[in-house]
């Protein structure tokens, strides 16, 4: 017996205690995640091609739910900044989400190319001298200067992310003339080195944006962010450029694809 | 000349103007930003073996940054777990965050086996008709029941993320039997299909939790989580199991490598 109908008898009983009403809160909550989940999926896959999402009662229906969980779902999709609900027009995508590899070593503007055109405001771009983790992960000694950017990212004019760049200084002098403002710095590293990139260590979290962070990406303070630290190497095996990027979590997914066996 | 001199050769010149006051503010927590990104880093890394992080003054010295600088840096891991600053003492890491693996295909408790044990709180198991979403991923008919399970799972005792996963019938009933609040699903699913499990599709995101999940999580509301959509499928291609998690973003990333051609 699947657990709606089991809370149903009990309630049917007549035991409608303190604790029933907690369980049938509960299962309406846990229903409703499950079905934004559903929902977020079709909205970010495109399933709703003229960006209106079925009228409550077709969804209730489509999906075995309740009215009630229909409308917590969409809450939940609503407060995430996915959907809004206009008057007299219905619940409506708003917001849309890009999808960048998992797959391959890409710059932004090669990953999102069919989706937009990517521009870079170079926030801050100069040398300074090296931490020492930098310097340990770019293998120069420490205190040597790297060239230092910091770039806010946009898609289409919107803000996605928020890239603190540390490139070693012999190949950072080339990338001071360069136009930072419309290409991916991967392409300068490859042009200036004349070497493919050949791979990178990636770690990716979600993290809560810091006041300051979230005005520079346009977001609400305290907004998801999906953060992301990638050392990448030439193709020789040269660790030349080291990134922490804020893509707001509302704009970017991260896909891939996982094998059982390597 | 890095910013930095630029934005102080300004002020010694007398020009100290709300335009002034306010490019330092913006500097100072760029600059703490920055810091911050390497201070994680480290702490992640296991960089602080002793579980304390240096004197401010030393970290002032090693980062050349400014006392107001490293304490707002510190602020940042403050408000993101990791850290915190007990009296007498100094800063402490007392967040951990345990590395998920990008790069092959791993249950939980596989792939965080020499962190600790993984155990399952099953909140939700049984028979619930497939929406039409379910169904065409799981490729079964649009309403056949499929197993629906909801879990709270845990690494030594800690909630780490919320999992929703369907299956279907077929193999889903022999899991109805099973131990899952000590056995990961993938390693089930291998031994009632008696097949390896090939590859998955995955998808993440960033989002903020709402209250319910993060509830259920023990995380504040709002609490960034890093969600993971993935569909499993068995070696000879069949897809079986659609998952949707919810990983409290303090305690989780995920790591892995990338390459510049396939």
């Amino acid at each position: 017996m699947p657990p709606s109908d089991r809370i149903r008898d009990h309630a049917g009983q007549g035991a409608t205690t303190v604790a029933a009403h907690r369980a049938r809160r509960r299962l309406r909550a846990d229903q409703a995640r499950q079905l934004a989940d559903l929902l977020r999926h079709q909205v970010l896959a495109g399933g709703f091609p003229d960006g209106a999402l079925p009228h409550e009662t077709v969804l209730a229906a489509d999906y075995r739910a309740s009215r009630n969980t229909v409308r917590q779902a969409l809450d939940l999709l609503r407060a995430e900044g996915l959907v809004d609900r206009l008057p007299g027009v219905g619940t409506v995508v708003v917001a849309r989400k890009y999808p960048h590899g998992l797959d391959r070593l890409m710059g932004l503007a090669e990953t999102l190319r069919e989706h937009g055109t990517v521009t870079n405001e170079v926030r801050t771009m100069g040398p300074a001298p090296a931490p020492a983790p930098v310097a340990e992960r770019l293998r120069v000694p420490a205190g040597t200067d790297v060239l230092y950017i910091e770039r806010l990212r946009r898609l289409n004019g919107l803000p996605l992310s928020l890239d603190l760049t540390y490139i070693p200084l012999d190949i950072g002098t080339a990338l001071l003339g360069a136009d930072l403002e419309n290409t991916d710095v991967f392409r300068l590293l490859e042009s200036i080195t004349g070497q493919r990139l050949g791979h990178a260590e990636i770690t990716l979290e979600a993290v809560n944006a810091d006041a300051h962070s979230a005005a520079v990406l346009e977001a609400p303070r305290g907004a998801a962010v999906l953060m992301l630290e990638r050392l990448t190497h030439l193709a020789d095996g040269r660790p030349v450029d080291l990134e922490f990027i804020r893509f707001r979590g509302d704009r970017i997914t991260m896909s891939g694809l996982l094998h059982r066996s390597l």
